[in-house]
């Protein structure tokens, strides 16, 4: 019998999985989610649906692939006929809420035809991605989109701060000796402490918004979505995170010459990008990725403060906590900034997941290497509430049997797959292609990865022997066979998308049970 | 410029192309259609989207192919979410209603979820498949789902025919001489005469519904779907139509032996179906045709009727009128009855388009052997009326430039793709399939049609040289390239069905025109 009542559904942004001391980085320690994996199953392989923050959390709000949801990119409107996690989790009881960043655009024309607006509750839910916005605030607030009624703006402006752009010249700038602001979109200014206070930085206001919320709601069911904001740029952090760790502290940069020289023409092109090419100087390096570091710090730091009041609460006996991120940050390596493309530094994402059912004992402390995906997220809070999984429209898999150590080699699925529409990038345009003409998927396997692009070759890299992925082995004739079984799984894939939506297998079986009985053929 | 003002869409169901005299039928004269050929072009390659009345109406209806609006077989229900017809063309002004037949089924849960029911506005279209229904029906009332206040049901009551279940007892039944029912849902009564005076018959009351519309409706613009409910079974047809056929006017069947010994596994299992069976019989066939043909004689006279009405109201100038069926019939072909597989009787579809303005006049009379796809229709439709082509959405393309002979050769599609879900079926129970396995892709090109089957070799046929489709290649090595080859446009086009519905390549390509202008990458 499962004890979940709540789920408490961290995410991180941006957040690397090996910059986490439980997944081995030797120098950051975040004991508090190192606690975590101590009591639930670290998976050494989870992948996102695509490397890009929209299209990434879309997968993880509808338990569908990008391909199946069609919010392809950053601010692609999410079809407002695509269910969310509030649609299949709702119903089961939970208030189902928000703290943080969902970067759901509205689909204005979609709700318009079926007469909603974000006025009444069921516009409301379609409009915030089935999530109700306790707190929403999904950072980055550059001037040229500056809302004085954003959430995390009207918090600073009640302690006391004073300007007009106050997430952008308090939480994101530091200043210098002659009192002018050292703009935290300057990655040179990485080094600066924010001019922020800690207990008033964006990771702190989330952290306690969620408390807030989980001590107002008692007793009573929920699923709280915190999902902060950081790491993802701006590269800036409040003291005493700013000094904490130096360049002596950043692990050495995953990079070759010959994925220069020999790049793939996609690979190419994104190293031509501008965050490609300020990530592949050293001293960019040195100067931000120890403050990517201390932003984690910061991040275990409050995570902390937040499993201590879920303790406080009594909650720690009913409530499966997830830790995840919508996508890594390549920091320079492979020549590369941000992310977007399929190197484990961008695709692979942390997920630790505490189940505090007993069914769950055997596994605590364990490293699971399945092949688990950021769609599996949703089947399995469905699963843990006690409800059926509908899995006619839901594309991931309940991660139960995992955490209960009930799932025997082979019965997992055999590959991994992720997506890209780069459409919106710059390496599009440098390619020529048209916008529809700019897709690419990854295959992961136990041993392999494989990226198809539409009008180019695959890329093929040898995970057990290159765990760095630095040798494209794609365009050699040794492993054809190889990557064309790998196109085989591509090709299922692609041809098992879930459309049929509206009915369950289920229902087929049953109805047609009576497909003997028909009209037709009557003589 | 285009002076088409209203769309006049008619829908046959279940007619073959070859039953047209204009297809080339040497017994049965259809002057009326023929007429509309003469006045348009007629379109000897139109495929739809599934050679089955549920699923091929909803991507009429949608313009999109099967997979991507998820309505797979009959009774699966079209997601809420999902636009249609109405939703594209009543915004540029017309009123779009329907008379007859859709085959939808609605999506309740998909409607509670975004708070509509069929009561408001947006609830009724998202219920009706976006069209006003002005006089639905869906034929086909067994009595295990006999309503009493089905349009047709009602309108027999007010005509003075008496009993439970006019629709079958009188509309689609005979008697004999002692006064015993002769059901039409048995095929031996198939040359009776229908109880029902012609002029209340199904077709003759569709039509002078959709007279009733046309002479209320004015100058007011509209798109009208006209919708018949036959030539599909029950076989039985009124008088005088029920004996101006006889076995002497069928032609002959086009099946051969070897069809059977060397048989593909899904098509020998669709051989093995009652209907299959039944038909397979040429007493059936001598029995069922000639009806058939009467069914189809009564229905091109009723649209000389519709068509005299246009022209008495002046319409014919302002107005394209698009004649099409939703599949066709095997009728005994092939060893089969009914339809679902891909030879040409079943996916193959009679099309005449016909185009009022001056652009259209080069190709009045013409035969168009492009590629067509019941998806062409709604681009077709907003593409007349004056709109812009909403192809982010809509998987099909406008019609126009052959329409007006702008189409150089190459410049067209160079595959149609028709699919099947036969999860319902018989076949899929007896091939032991689960109910998401059941799945068939026709790819057809100008000379050949490959059909490839989940879990199943793919058939091969030579149109060329094997123009009955007798053939099947599928396993002779000499033909795998060939396979491969046509396989490859299978791939092509599971990759590039359209989801990223809610942005438009322009607007990717305008947004992205900043991608320089990022704030990440800044040092």
């Amino acid at each position: 019998m499962s004890k979940v009542k709540n789920v408490l559904f961290l995410m991180a942004d941006q957040l690397r999985a090996d910059y986490l001391s439980c997944y081995g980085h030797p120098r950051l320690h975040t004991p508090n989610i190192d606690a975590l994996a101590t009591r639930g199953t670290l998976f050494e392989r989870a992948y996102v649906q695509s490397p890009v923050c929209g299209p990434s959390r879309m997968s993880y709000y509808t338990g569908r692939y990008v391909t199946s949801h069609g919010a392809t990119w950053n601010n692609i409107p999410l079809s407002a006929g695509e269910w969310t996690l509030g649609d299949y989790v709702r119903p089961l009881g939970p208030r189902v809420a928000l703290v943080g960043k969902t970067h759901m655009r509205v689909d204005r024309d979609g709700m318009a035809r079926v007469g909603l607006n974000g006025e009444s509750e069921q516009g409301r839910y379609v409009a915030e991605c089935g999530f109700e916005p306790y707190a929403r605030d999904d950072g980055l607030h550059p001037d040229f989109i500056y809302d004085p009624d954003a959430s995390y703006e009207r918090y600073l402006r009640a302690h006391g701060y004073d300007g007009k752009n106050l997430w952008q010249d308090w939480a994101n700038s530091g200043i210098d000796q002659d009192g002018n602001l050292l703009s935290g979109w300057y990655m040179r200014n990485a080094r600066a402490p924010a001019r922020i206070a800690d207990e008033h930085s964006e990771t702190a206001w989330t952290t306690d918004e969620a408390i807030g919320f989980i001590e107002a709601q008692g007793d009573r069911p929920w699923v709280l979505h915190v999902s902060y904001i950081k790491p993802h740029w701006p590269y800036i952090v409040s003291s005493p995170y700013h000094d904490r760790y130096g360049a002596e502290d950043c692990v050495p940069v995953v990079r070759a010459e010959q994925e220069k020289t020999a790049g793939h023409p996609v690979y190419q092109a994104f190293m031509h990008h501008a965050e490609s090419e300020v990530f592949s100087r050293d001293e960019v390096r040195e100067t931000v990725i120890p403050t990517y570091m201390g932003l984690i710090k910061q991040l275990d730091d409050h995570i902390g403060r937040l499993i201590a009041c879920l303790e406080a609460q009594g909650r720690l006996d009913d409530t499966m906590i997830v830790l995840t991120s919508d996508h890594g940050d390549y920091l320079g390596d492979h020549w590369l900034g941000e992310k977007e493309l399929f190197h484990e530094p961008s695709a692979r994402v942390p997920l630790i997941v505490v189940d505090p059912s007993r069914e769950a004992d055997g596994m605590r402390g364990q490293r699971s290497h399945a092949l688990v995906e950021a769609i599996d997220l949703i089947p399995t809070f469905v699963d843990a509430l006690g409800g059926e999984v509908p899995y006619q429209r839901l594309e991931g898999r309940s991660l139960l049997p995992l955490l209960h150590g009930q799932t025997a080699a082979g019965e997992w699925r055999q590959y991994a797959v992720s997506e890209l529409d780069y459409s919106f990038r710059q390496a599009r345009r440098e390619l020529g292609l048209g916008a529809s003409d700019a897709r690419a998927y990854m295959i992961a396997t136990k041993d392999w990865k494989c990226v198809f692009y539409t009008h180019f070759r695959p890329q093929l890299f040898d995970l057990k022997n290159d765990a760095g992925e630095l040798v494209d082995l794609g365009d050699i004739p040794a492993y054809q066979d190889r990557i064309r079984e790998m196109r085989e799984m591509l090709i299922e894939w692609l041809q098992t998308r879930k459309t049929r939506v509206t009915t369950t297998d289920a229902d087929i079986d049953r109805l047609s049970a009576f497909a003997g009985k028909r009209l037709i053929g009557l003589w």
